[in-house]
């Protein structure tokens, strides 16, 4: 018997563990093309709260009754595919199981030598592509330029502002807690972090340590932070629309200010991005993410949860601002 | 004798006839290497009303008890400037007064025999290269793609949709009466028109009347239309803000459902514009936009009100609905 996390109750708001429910299966046997993969670690996301509406969006949203999928570091424990040989380890979008068959498709390879498997999750998988293509394809960045990335000691965000130091910027990153805001400053080298828990005005708060204006906003929590920076946007910002977790758990429509006001008067651009339109980018992108985790120049955390079933408890945690860098189960 | 509009009072809400005053002044005398103007027609433009605020801006507000300035095509009646021979036609930004003297900077040559004079402040003036900029800028229309276009009928939207069916696309435009609609789908040629007053859920009309969704905005009046379009948008849409004229008389910031949710599922972009920062490409747009003209596939209106003291009383009527085409004063 093998453990899977089905979906059992689209949530209101914030999701709860009620959500979610672990049930026992046979073990699954590969057919004929076939591979069986074995979970290793398993990615919790944000954007998986979108799939649990039940709305037409970009991902279809995930069915009831049915396991939640994520990206997934697993092994081969068994292949009927000529592609794949027992002992491998491979990436993939995958269910929320301990045991699975696969066609292949969709699968990548995994290069131990390169980086620790949870870093196929991380660094090295979408979170890191999502911060390096962003930047490269928005934000656009020139060597003075002032970055500020909210989430910024999360998966996305400190991947981003990093890559922001590492292309000449000075970048303030928005966290939740003094930890955060000391972790950003002294491991992740930011110039200026700020705890937006003990701010009262994010506005004025943003004026004080960003005194050159925002270039660039890599935004990762939309509503009253990105209100906030769009006070301080110079000409020709651009605001990347990365994430909106601040809006997830939203059950009625959010409202806030108008910005085409602003975006008018500085020339300034907002656009959402999606790391799945982008993947004829992604080898270019890994090459040039490895060769900055080798030279030392990027470095990258993870918050590791132990234990398959504690899949939903680490999914919602994210919510609590409880991970510092990319949310990891290990199963 | 000769007369002067001063701006009297910064309007709070809506621009009124006594925020203007009428003044006559000592005819002016051109210095060394001065000209003598006499305005001829005077443009009048929504984004006057910025300048009525006291905020730092893109450009800085007009002064209480000075002359409102705007877009002027006069006569160089007396030349002490070797660049300018008395007789000619120029236009540039000029003070609201029937005969002012100029150094000459700024100040631009009309050729009389592409258009008559008040095409200079429309079709060939910023109105038609906001158009046109705009759209090769942000809109980037590919044939086959919809384009919907509000103040279809006004100055800048009425040249901004004849160039989307110029370039192969559908075209839907908005405007605030059926008779403004008869002119967008009769005259102007474009293939739906919406009357936003007859409609009791925008999002609903625009989605009857754009049935493969909307890939570009050229956005003109901001506010409830914008949401109502953000509810139509297609995959990787853009959106234009040029104007915003249904906010410009606020008093307080105008807030509405939160875009950033929507530009991330649909990758869309919204961008500001501004005409000021394109000059260089001035010569090219002119050019097309006049071959559009002589070839009778680019048409215009305009609104003319006679008198230079109906000036006041002409931009207040822009907020009114009660241009087709440029609003244009004839002095």
């Amino acid at each position: 018997m093998s453990k899977t996390i089905i979906f059992k109750n689209r949530p209101a708001g914030k999701p709860s563990r009620s959500d979610f429910e672990l049930v026992h299966e046979e073990d699954p046997g590969p057919g004929e093309g076939e591979v069986l993969l074995k979970s290793h670690y398993i990615s919790v996301d944000p954007y998986l709260r979108g799939r649990m509406r039940n709305e037409e969006s970009y991902i279809p949203p995930f069915k009831l009754n049915e396991p939640i999928e994520s990206m997934v570091v697993a092994e081969v424990v068994e292949s009927n595919n000529p592609n794949f040989q027992s002992g491998e380890f491979v990436s993939g979008m995958l269910k929320w199981k301990e045991l699975q068959v696969s066609s292949g498709t969709g699968l990548n390879r995994v290069d131990r030598a390169l980086a620790p498997l949870p870093a196929f999750l991380g660094v090295l998988g979408l979170t890191g592509l999502t911060a390096y293509l962003a930047l490269d394809k928005i934000g656009k960045l020139k060597p003075g330029e002032t970055l500020v990335v909210s989430g910024a000691a999360g998966a996305v965000g400190s991947i981003a502002a990093q890559i922001g130091k590492i292309q000449g910027c000075m970048v303030a990153g928005i966290a939740g807690s003094d930890e955060k805001v000391q972790k950003i400053e002294e491991d992740f080298g930011l110039d200026r972090g700020l705890n937006y828990n003990k701010e009262e005005d994010m506005a004025n708060a943003l004026r004080r340590i960003c005194t050159d204006g925002v270039d660039v906003y890599f935004d990762n929590v939309g509503g009253e932070m990105l209100d906030a920076v769009l006070q301080n946007i110079n000409k020709d910002a651009r605001i990347i629309n990365c994430g909106a977790i601040s809006l997830y758990n939203e059950t009625e429509l959010p409202t806030g200010p108008r910005p085409e006001g602003i975006l008018i008067k500085k020339t300034a651009l907002m656009q959402g991005f999606l790391i799945r339109d982008h993947a004829k980018d992604f080898g270019r992108a890994l090459r040039q993410l490895g060769a900055w985790l080798q030279d030392g120049s990027l470095i990258y955390e993870e918050t590791m949860v132990e234990g398959f079933e504690k899949l939903p408890e680490a999914f919602i945690g994210l919510f609590e601002g409880r991970n510092v860098g990319k949310m990891v189960v290990k199963v």
